[in-house]
């Protein structure tokens, strides 16, 4: 077990914030990371129950657009705002690089993650056609690549480490560049806010991310590791036994506590997974929906929720991969996914997708005429 | 049952056309509906075969785009064009009236049909809102509403008659208004492919048309009613009585031929459902994929699978509505819907979404980078 920093200083205190949740809030050293967990608070009832009195008021059968409509009432909720604008939103892909590649976990070489980062800011990967069918900016960012991108332009710098080290034989980050990828995360949610950003996404790069991210949930959920441990981007049999073996040494060797999630990020995760989980508290403390992809994008979304509970009322869980451990991250954190269309790709991609169906939802809420206005009937039920 | 001029010239003939199958293809007495049936071939695999070569070589792991390639395959299929362009997109949003409503079987009065009507072509109904998002134009035809529309502009004037007959006392439509039902569909199918519309979803508007939809599905699949009738737009437990009264006598009382789409569709369905039935078979005729809403519309796509089972190949079916009948019919059918949003305010509403999912999967097809393009180094999974 890693017993840095936090031992002392971190761990769980009482969130008495908002009154009917005395949950507890997971503190790490660092004041700007605490600071943001110490801010997000459990989303109001009242402006549900606001949102959905004018969502019946629409012409249709009452409730008839089922999850467009609770998503309506989500990000009204979320943004405190009555008429959320979501006319701009963006994708963060984050790259990183992870050591225990050199297991042989992965069916790509490890080149392929700054290949695919420059396929990215060149449009054609698959992050950038589905982010452009849905007017969904696309941002990059180095935040763990194993490769000098130089003064690349386009790419977002904010690399902490050249990829994690061997979490098979030693913890994969150090607190210092856990909390430095927490904190990329963080500064771009605040960056968004600032900008006006109504909907924001995670995506990630990285060849062998699933290897973390299967550790992540084994070791949070006490779950067998091949339970949530599954192909990827298309191993074979042989190569799925290794990024077992792998992971359970992973497990063994670093002794992460399930019950302190600085410790299992640091001892299990990547860089990108890192700056996802910041990315999110950040949303979440800047009262920013954010819609998670799929695998590896949960991975940090649960630490993020085992962090702070409230963590999950910002959420939008974007698809259900075909990983297999994705469904108990879902499970645990309590998200039903947008869309279940057999993806795993990763990037972003499912995100891309579900965004278009939220803000579909929001569209509902902002653009439908009422009974009142078209002049229509209203039924019995309403 | 109804055995009227179709029982001695309709019937099934084998279709050899396409060699691997040698379906059955119910014929009615109409020319043009026959010589639509009859020219509706299965697709050919080796369409599928070359998409799923050209999607391999882009820059992702083989097939984790899942839903997405299939998508693209059967798009490419359909259409019979390697870059499909789906530039134009239209739902053609189905109105019509239905005699059962005078047993009480809907929570919204009968002149919601055409105030509905109105409030769609001012752009302020759902499916304005839906397709505006994903750049889909909305048509909405008069097929069957009870109500003089006089010169009204924007609506398309093809009614057949002035709503149908209460199903649950006779059949609720004449052959002759069946088939000139179906005709308005096919006909539009046609000016669709004169156009170069390379997507069409369907859609309707229509108090009280659960309960035609239910009863055919009953009668087509052998059913209960019980088992495939519900709250429609949110009747109560007394209202949801008297709607299973009424199917169980309109079965009873027409004696419907299940074996005989047409028998079914003329006792039982509805203008709008007819007419989409026959939308449906002239864009497979016209090689146009055509995405099929919720619980209505694919009470017209059953009738025209069960015509042809060709029809099959060119179908989408948008989404899993709430009305719990539908998975009765998509189980029929054979296809997995796209979505699943707890939705059922019909209209077209699901195809929107939907619509936009399909065109992802084509985009991927046409815009995404390959491994070659984009000098990334293959996986030893490729």
């Amino acid at each position: 077990m890693l017993q840095p920093a936090f031992e002392n200083n971190g761990g769980y205190m009482d969130n008495l914030l908002t009154g009917n949740h005395s949950e507890k809030i997971f503190l790490t050293s660092d004041s700007t990371v605490d600071a943001t967990l110490s801010s997000i608070r459990h989303l109001e009832p009242e402006l549900f129950r606001q949102t959905k009195i004018r969502l019946d008021k629409k012409t249709k059968p009452l409730g008839s657009l089922g999850m467009l409509e609770e998503f309506a009432g989500k990000v009204v909720a979320i943004s405190g705002k009555q008429n959320p604008n979501l006319s701009k939103k963006v994708i963060f892909t984050f790259a990183g690089d992870h050591g225990v590649v050199e297991e042989g976990v992965s069916a790509f070489p490890k080149e392929v993650t700054p290949q695919m980062v420059f396929n990215i800011l060149k449009g054609g990967a698959g992050i950038n056609v589905l982010a452009r069918h849905s007017g969904i900016e696309v941002r990059v960012v180095d935040v763990g690549v194993d490769y000098d991108f130089g003064n690349c332009p386009g790419l977002l710098h904010r690399k902490v480490a050249r990829g994690t080290r061997n979490l098979s034989s030693g913890p994969a980050m150090t607190v210092e560049e856990c909390i430095a990828a927490l904190k990329v995360g963080i500064e771009l949610a605040s960056e968004c806010r600032d900008e006006g950003i109504g909907l924001v996404g995670t995506g990630e790069m990285g060849i062998g991310n699933t290897t973390p991210s299967s550790a992540i949930i084994a070791c949070i959920a006490g779950l067998a590791p091949e339970k949530v441990t599954h192909r990827g981007t298309g191993i074979s049999d042989q190569a799925l036994e290794i990024k077992l073996g792998a992971i359970r040494r992973g497990l063994a060797v670093n002794q992460p506590d399930p019950a302190n999630p600085l410790d299992v990020l640091t001892c299990l995760g990547g860089c990108e997974i890192a700056a996802i989980t910041g990315l999110i508290l950040g949303c979440a403390a800047n009262r920013i929906p954010v819609v998670v992809d799929g695998f590896i994008s949960t991975a940090g979304a649960l630490v993020a929720t085992e962090m702070n509970r409230a963590v999950r009322d910002y959420i939008f869980a974007a698809h259900q991969s075909v990983e297999v451990g994705h469904r108990y991250m879902l499970e645990r954190i309590g998200c039903r996914p947008v869309l279940d269309l057999d993806m795993r790709l990763g990037e972003g991609t499912g995100a891309a997708l579900a965004m278009h169906i939220i803000e579909a939802g929001v569209k509902i809420l902002l653009e439908m005429a009422t009974f009142e206005q078209a002049g229509v009937s209203i039924g019995d039920n309403s």
